[in-house]
C-alpha cells in the first residue's frame, strides 16, 4: 500500500470549484482594521474588523451555508447590552454604554446579520464570533457617536464592548440565551399547536371505530379518537421534556472569564448579567453556580438536545402511523384520508403522497445524526473549556428550528385537514375476524374458533361463517357482536 | 455484478461454530409441555414451558450472553407478584393466587434465574418472556402445590398468572419497573458516591494553586480544587438529570392489555396494580395516564437514556482531565499521582496506567453507542405496539449496570487514592508566564509584554526576566505575583 | 442546587446487588500466584495468574455478561500458537514452544474458555487479557510438562508465551484475526444463506405480478419476483461491502511491540507471524505496513463496523417490507403469507405475527448502535495507542454474531417458508386504478382521467367504470389492461 | 399530566419570528405558472415553475440555510443533458434537445443556482426538486428559443426536460452523480494534499527521536517522522476508504422510472444515459444492476457515508495529537510548534490555540452525527421506494465538503508550517527514565530498576543516578543509552 494515489483529474473540476462562495470584489471599497496581530483589510461597507476579518480568511470551511445561525447572533446582542448595562452600573462612561447598548439592539433585531459572516467551524471556543460581536457593536456605536470607523474610539471592542467577559464565558452565556429563547419562542409554541391539533382530531375521531394492530397484525379494536391520544400524550410529554431541561439550560457562564474563576470581572457581574438578560427577554435567567462546569462541560445542551432527540422519535412514530393509515388509496390501510398540496399523480385520483409526513421524518432523522455531534462533542471538553462550542450550538439551534417549523407545516398542511374514511375503516373492522372473541361467553371458546376458522378459510366474514354455522341468527349476530363494548376495561 | 460470491471456506469453520452454546444433552431427562401449537420437549429440571422452549429453538440470536438482564426478570416477579394480589381481590382463588406470588417471590429474589433462557432477539413485544414468566411460576407455584409440572392445574400459566394482563401492557411495565428500580438501588447510590469522592478531593485540593488551561494551553491559574468543583457540579446535575425522568418512568402501561383499551381486564386493575408494584419496591409508581402511547411508545425509555447519555459525556470528560492530569510520569502533565493498582512497567516507577479512566471512558463509548440504539428503536414503534421492547430495555439497563459499576469502580480504584503533585504543580505555575498579567497594573502593558517575551525567548522564569530587565527585585516580583488574588473576581 | 442529594433507599435494594454474579466459594480451594506487584489467591482449578486475577478484583464492571467474546479468546490461541512457532525458528527452546503451542491449541478449541474471566471494561489496551492468555497458556503448558502451576517453571508467560511481544500489538492482531475468522465462518456464509433463499423466492415469485408503492401509495405493476431482487442485490452488495474492508482487515499490528517501533523484537518476526497465522486459520492476513497506525488507530475496525451498519440498514429495509407486505391477515397488506412458528393468537387464525422480522429488526437496532459505539471508541485514540481496544473489538464481534445468527433464523424461520397470497395479491392489483395509465394510448388521457375518477368516486374497479362509461366492452378492458405489458422499459 | 401547557409569551418572541429568510417582495412581478393542481403566481424573474413555488409555500422547514446543495443541482444539469442527448438520439426534436442542454449546460455552470430555492424537508422523494429542474431547464429553454416563460412551449417541463425519467429514477440519479464527482473534485485531492503535506513532516522530522506514549504514559521512543508516517497512512488508508466505494457508488438508477421496472421508457435508455453521464463529467458511472434497489434503498450512500466516518475518527485522532503535542508553551507537552495565524494572548508570548485543530475536530464531531442521520434514513426505506432522499444527500454533501474544506484548511493554516520543538523534545527525552531498558544487558535487569528507582525517588536524570550508584561513567552511559538504538527490531 504505497503511499501514493493517482487521481484522475475530472473535468468538472473547475465546475466545482465555482460553487464555492465568492463575493465579487470588482468594485469593492476597503478600510483598514487592526489587531495585535497587524493591519487588514475589511469591506469598507462592513461593521466588522480585524479579528472578524482574519477568521473568515483562516477558516475557509463550508462557506456561507455553514455560518452560525441567526438566534446566536442575537443572543449576543442581549448578551452585549446586558453586560453594558452592567458595566455602566460599575462605571462605564454611560454615553460609551448608551451607544453599546443601541448597536446592540440593532443586533437583537436581525438588522446587522449580514455583518456576522463566521462559520461554525472556527476557533472552538467560539472566540472570533465573540470578537465578531464585539467588533460590529463598537463599530456601529462608533458611528452612532459620530466616530471613525476602524478607531476603535471612543467605543473600544475589547475594551469597553467585551468589558468584564472573556469569550471563554460569553460565548457559552450566547449558546444558553439563544437555546431558551428559541424554545420558548419558536418550539413550545409550534408543540402546542400540534398537540392541539391532535387533539381536535381525537374529539373529532372519538366514536369512529376501527381495528386495532399490534406487529402490524390485525387485533382488537380501538377508536380512532383512542389512537390519536396517544399521539397527543407523546407530544404532551414532549413539551414537559422540553420544560424539564429549562432550569439548567438557563444557568448562563457569564461571569467567569477565562477558567471559570472570575479573574477580571467584579464581585456580582455574573449575578447581575444574568438579570439584565433576563429582563431583556423576558425569559428566567440565572447565574450558573459553578463556573468551571459551565465553561469545561457542554451536559446542559447535551440534555437539552436529548429531550429534542425524544421528539424526533415521537414525531417518527405519529409520521409513520398518518401515513400508513392513508395509504392507498386502494392498496393500502386507507383508513385517512390526507390534504393533497400539491399534484400527485396527474391520472391518478387519491393518490395523494403524504410529502408532509415524509419532511417530518425527514427532520427526525436529522435530528437523531444532530444529537451524535451534540454528544460526541459534549463528550470532548479538556481542562478548563470545552472547544466544541459552536458546532454544539449549531445542532441545537438547526434541531430546535427543524423541529418547530416541521411541527407547524404537519399541523397546518397535513393534521387540521386530515380525515377519516370512515368507510373503509367500517369495512375493516367489520372483515376483521378479531370481533370473535366477544363471543367467546356465549358460544364457548371453541364454538367461536370454529367460525373464525370458517372464515378464514373461506374467506368470508366472521358474521357468515356464524350464521352458516348455524350459532346465531345474523340479527343475533349484530346484537352480540358490539365493537363499542370493546373499547375499555370491564366493570369491576 | 453476478448474483454469486465463493466463499473460501476457512479451517477455523469448525472451531468457530463450537462457540455456539450447547447444553450437553447426554443423560438429559424431558418432559412434555404443550401449548395451542401442540407438545414440545422441555429439560424436566426447568420450570418453563412451550412458549419459552419454542422461542429458545427459533431465536438462536446471540446465545446466553444476549439473555435479557436479570433486573427485567425481577420486575417481572413483581409484577407477577402485583398482579396476583390484585387479581384475588378481584375473585381469583386465593390459594391459587398465595402460589403465585410465592413463586414470584422466587423470581424476585433471584434464585430461579436460570429459568429464564431467553435472549432479546425475540419477538419484539416480549411475549415470549412474559409468557417464560408466566409458565415459570405457574409450574413453580403448582409443585408448592404439589401438582405435576406442565399439567397447568391448580395453576395456569395464562389463565392465572397471567390473569387480566396481555403481554403487551406487561412487558412494558416490567421495562419500566427494572428501568426505576436499577436506577434507585445501582446508579444513584454510585453517583453520590462519586460525588461525594470528588467533593473529599475539592476539599482536600483547595488551596493547591495550579495553571488553568484552556485550548490546552496555558491560562490563568485556579485551585486545584476549583477544577474538582467543576466535576462535582457534573455528576451533581447528571444525578438531577437521572431524577428528572423518573416521573415519566414510573408511569406503568399495566391494565392497556393488548392494544391500549384495557379490554379484558377491570376497571381499577391498572390503579391497584401500580399501588402494589409501589408496595413491592418501596417505590413510586403511578398508571400511565395514556395505554395507548404507553404501549406504542417508548419515549420514556429513550428519555432516561439521554440522561444516562448526558452522564457518559460527563464522565468521559471527567475520566479524560484526570488520566491527561496524571500522565507522565517526566514527559506529561503529571499534576495528579494516580493510585497504582496493577503491575504497570516492571522496570520503570512511576508508570502508572490510568486502566480506571480507561474503562470508564469504554463505558461512556458503550453508553453512547446505545444510546442510538435506544432511539432507533423507540423511533420504530407502529400504529398500536411498539415491538423494540426486548432490545431498548436491554440497552437501557445495561447502560445503567456499566454506569453504576464503573462510577463505583472508578471511586474506589482510582478517585479516591489519587494525590496531588503538589512539586509538580507549583512547578509548573512558576514556570508559566501567565502570571504576568497581573503585573499590568504595576509596570504597564508594555513593560509586562517585555518581560514575558524576552522570558519566551529565552526559556527562563518571568521572574528572571523581569528582574533582568530591571523591573522588579525579586523580593518584590514575590511580593506582587501572588496567584492567590487571581482566583475570584475583583471586589465590585 | 445544593451538593446534596437525598435518596430514598428502596426495599429491593439487597436483591438488586443479589443479581451481580457470585461463584460460591464455599470449598474453593486456592493457590499463590505472583507478579511484580506481589503474591495474589487464584482459584486453585484455574489456569490463570495473578494479573487476571488482579484485573477481575479491580475491574467489577458488568460481571460475567460483560465478558471479552469467545472469537477474541479463540484469536489469542491462535496468536500465541503462531508466535511460539516463529519464536522456535528464532531459538526458543522447541520443548517449551511445543508446549506453548499445544496449550494453545486448546485455547482454540474453546476448551479452556471458562479460564478467561475478564470483562471488556478493563484496562484500555487489553494488556490484561493478552496476561490472561499468556498466564492461561504457561500453566496449561507447565502441566502439560508435568510442571507446577504458578511457578512460571519451564513456561514462563512473559518470557516465553509472550516472547517478542507486546500486549500493545498483541491485542489489536488478535482483534483482527478475531473480526476476519468471525466474517468468513459466520457472517458470509450467513449472508450467502439469506441471498439464495431470498434469490429461490425471486424465482418462485417471478409471475406473480402486483401493485408498486411508492411513498407508501399505489403506483404501477412490478412483480413480486422483481421486488425480492432488489432483496437479492441489497444482500449481495453487503457480501461485496464486507469483502471489501478485508483488505485492511487482515493486516497485522503484530511485530509493533510497544509504540510501534518494534523494540524488543527480531526483524522478520512480523511478517513471520503473520505468515503462521494464515497457515493457522486458513485466511490470508499480512503484516500491518505501518505499525504505528495498527498499535494508534482502529480505522480498519471503524471501517469494517461501517459495512456491518449498512447490512443493518439493508436488513432492516427488508425485514420492513416483509412484516408489513405480511400484515393482515384481513385489515393489512396481505401479500405474503408467513410462517407460522409459534402459537399467535389461539381464537384467530392467520393471525401470524412476523417474530422473526421483529428479532431481524431489532439486531439492526443494537448493530446501529454498535456502530456508534465503535465509531467514538475509534475517534478517540492518542499519541501511541488507543485505549478503546477492547470496546471495539466486543461490539464488532457482537456485531457479526448478530447480524450473522439473525440472517439465519431468518432464512430459516422465515424466508423459506414464506408464501405469495397470490388471491390477495391479485385481488388488490385489479383493484387497483394504477393499471389505467396504460390506457393512454387507445383512449387518450382525458378519457382515461374520467374512467380512474368515476371508479374512485363510485368505490368500483376501472374495469366497471370503463365499461360503464362506454369506452370498451369487457372483454377488450381484459385484452388491452395487461399488467405483464407494464413491467419493463419499451422496444427502443 | 393535563393535556394543556401554559407557555409565559417571551418578549423575543416577535424577534425570534424575524429571523426567518423574508425577500421584501414590495415591488415585485410575478407571472402566472400552471400545473395539474392549478394557477400560482411565481417571481417573474425566476425560472422555476408552478410546483416549485407551491414546495416553498408548503415546507416552510428551515428557510434559506437548509436548501439542497449546490452540487445537487449541478449534477441535475448534468443528468437532464445527458437524458437530452439520450432522447435525442430515440427522436425527440433535436432543436427541442438542443436547447435543453444549453439550459442544463447553465445549471452545471452554476449561474442558475438562485433559480433553486428548495429545502430539503420536502417531498422524500425529491420530486419537487425533479420538477424544479424540470421547470428552470424548460423555462430557460423557451427563453432561448425565444418562447414565452411559463408557456411550457416549446419545451415542455414533463414531456421534454423529463422525457422518459421519472422523478424516482433521477433524483437518485443526481445523488451518486453529485456524490461521485464532489469526492472526485474536493475530497479526493483534498485529502491527497493533506496526506504530502504530512509526508513532509515524516521526511523532515525523521531525525528527530522523542518519547513514545502509550496510556497517555511515557514509553519507548520513536521518531517524530515515525509518529506522522502513523498519520500519513491513516490519510493514505482514509483514500483508498473512499475510493472502495466508488464501484457502488457509480452506479445509477436511472431507467428504473417509478418502481424499478422501466415503464414509460426505452430498452438501452439507462445504458446510454450512463454513458453521457461519463461522457460529461469525465468520470466512470454505469446503469445500476438492478433498478428496484437502486430506487428502494440508499446502502451505496450509507456505505458512501461510512467511509467519511472513517475519515472523522482518523481526523479526530490526529488533530487531537497534533493539539496535545502543542499544548503549552509552558506546561504542556510542547513538542510541537504550531503556525500562529490570528492573535492568542496579547501578552502571553507561545500561546498559540490550535484553532484549526480544532475546526477540524467539529467537523469530526459533525460528519458523526451526519453518519447516524444517513444511517437512520437509510435504513427507512419501505416496498419500491426509500423516501428520505433529500436528507440523505445533504449529509453526504456537507460531510464530504467539511472534510475537503477541513483537510485544505488545516494542511495550508497548520500542517505546513508546523514545526519541531526539538529543544523540548530532547529535554524530555533525557528526562524520561524510559531509555532505562536498554541498560538490561549491561547491568541486569535488577540493577536497571535500582537506578531508574533512584532517579524517580530523587527527580534526578537516570544517568545522574546510574552514575551515583557508580554503575557507569557519564560517557559510558552516553556510549550505551542511545535512543536512536530503540527504534526498529533487533537484527534476527
Amino acid at each position: 500500500m504505497a503511499v501514493t494515489t493517482s487521481l484522475r483529474l475530472p473535468r468538472l473540476l473547475h465546475v466545482a470549484r465555482q460553487r464555492r462562495f465568492s463575493v465579487s470584489h470588482s468594485v469593492m471599497a476597503f478600510r483598514q482594521e487592526r489587531d495585535t496581530f497587524g493591519d487588514i483589510q475589511v469591506p469598507a461597507d462592513r461593521y466588522w474588523g480585524a479579528q472578524t476579518q482574519r477568521s473568515l480568511q483562516n477558516f475557509d470551511i463550508g462557506g456561507p451555508a455553514e455560518r452560525l445561525p441567526a438566534p446566536l447572533i442575537k443572543a449576543f446582542g442581549v448578551l452585549k447590552k446586558a453586560a453594558s448595562i452592567v458595566n455602566v452600573s460599575y462605571g462605564l462612561d454611560p454615553k460609551i454604554g448608551e451607544a453599546i447598548q443601541k448597536a446592540a439592539d440593532e443586533v437583537i433585531s436581525g438588522k446587522l446579520i449580514d455583518h456576522f459572516p463566521l462559520v461554525v467551524f472556527q476557533t472552538g471556543s467560539g472566540t472570533q464570533s465573540n470578537m465578531n460581536a464585539n467588533e460590529v457593536i463598537s463599530n456601529r456605536a462608533i458611528e452612532l457617536l459620530g466616530g471613525e470607523l476602524g478607531s476603535k474610539k471612543p467605543v473600544h471592542p475589547n475594551d469597553h464592548v467585551n468589558m468584564s467577559q472573556s469569550s471563554n464565558d460569553s460565548f457559552p452565556t450566547a449558546m444558553h440565551v439563544a437555546a431558551v429563547t428559541e424554545i420558548h419562542s419558536s418550539l413550545l409554541p409550534a408543540l402546542v399547536e400540534l398537540r392541539d391539533a391532535l387533539q381536535s382530531k381525537v374529539d373529532e375521531f372519538k366514536d369512529i371505530i376501527k381495528i386495532g394492530r399490534t406487529h402490524l397484525q390485525d387485533a382488537t379494536p380501538l377508536t380512532l379518537g383512542q389512537e390519536f391520544s396517544g399521539y397527543v400524550q407523546q407530544i404532551e410529554n414532549g413539551i414537559h421534556r422540553v420544560e424539564a431541561v429549562i432550569p439548567r439550560l438557563s444557568l448562563l457562564a457569564q461571569g467567569g472569564t477565562a477558567v471559570g474563576t472570575g479573574l477580571n470581572t467584579k464581585k456580582g457581574f455574573d449575578v447581575k448579567v444574568a438579570a439584565e438578560v433576563s429582563k431583556i427577554t423576558g425569559l428566567e435567567f440565572k447565574t450558573a453556580p459553578n463556573k468551571f462546569e459551565a465553561l469545561a462541560s457542554h451536559d446542559a445542551l447535551v440534555e437539552a438536545h436529548g429531550a429534542l432527540n425524544v421528539l424526533a422519535c415521537s414525531l417518527m412514530k405519529i409520521a409513520n402511523d398518518i401515513r400508513f393509515l392513508g395509504s392507498g388509496p386502494r392498496c393500502g390501510f386507507g383508513e385517512l384520508l390526507l390534504p393533497e398540496n400539491e399534484p400527485g399523480s396527474s391520472i391518478m385520483p387519491g393518490k395523494v403522497n403524504p410529502t408532509q409526513c415524509e419532511a417530518v421524518t425527514m427532520v427526525a432523522a436529522q435530528v437523531m445524526g444532530n444529537h451524535t455531534a451534540v454528544t460526541v462533542a459534549g463528550s470532548n471538553g479538556h481542562f478548563e473549556l470545552n472547544v466544541f462550542k459552536p458546532v454544539i450550538i449549531k445542532n441545537v439551534l438547526q434541531s430546535i428550528r427543524l423541529l418547530s417549523d416541521a411541527s407547524r407545516s404537519f399541523t397546518k398542511n397535513c393534521v387540521v385537514g386530515m380525515q377519516a374514511n370512515e368507510k373503509r375503516i367500517n369495512f375493516l373492522l367489520n372483515q376483521s375476524l378479531m370481533l370473535a372473541t366477544i363471543l367467546n361467553s356465549h358460544l364457548g371458546y371453541d364454538n367461536v374458533a370454529r367460525c373464525a376458522k370458517k372464515a378464514h378459510r373461506e374467506g368470508t366474514t366472521l358474521k357468515e361463517a356464524a350464521v352458516a354455522l348455524g350459532f346465531l341468527t345474523p340479527e343475533e349476530f349484530d346484537e352480540k357482536v358490539r365493537p363499542e363494548l370493546m373499547l375499555h376495561p370491564n366493570e369491576a
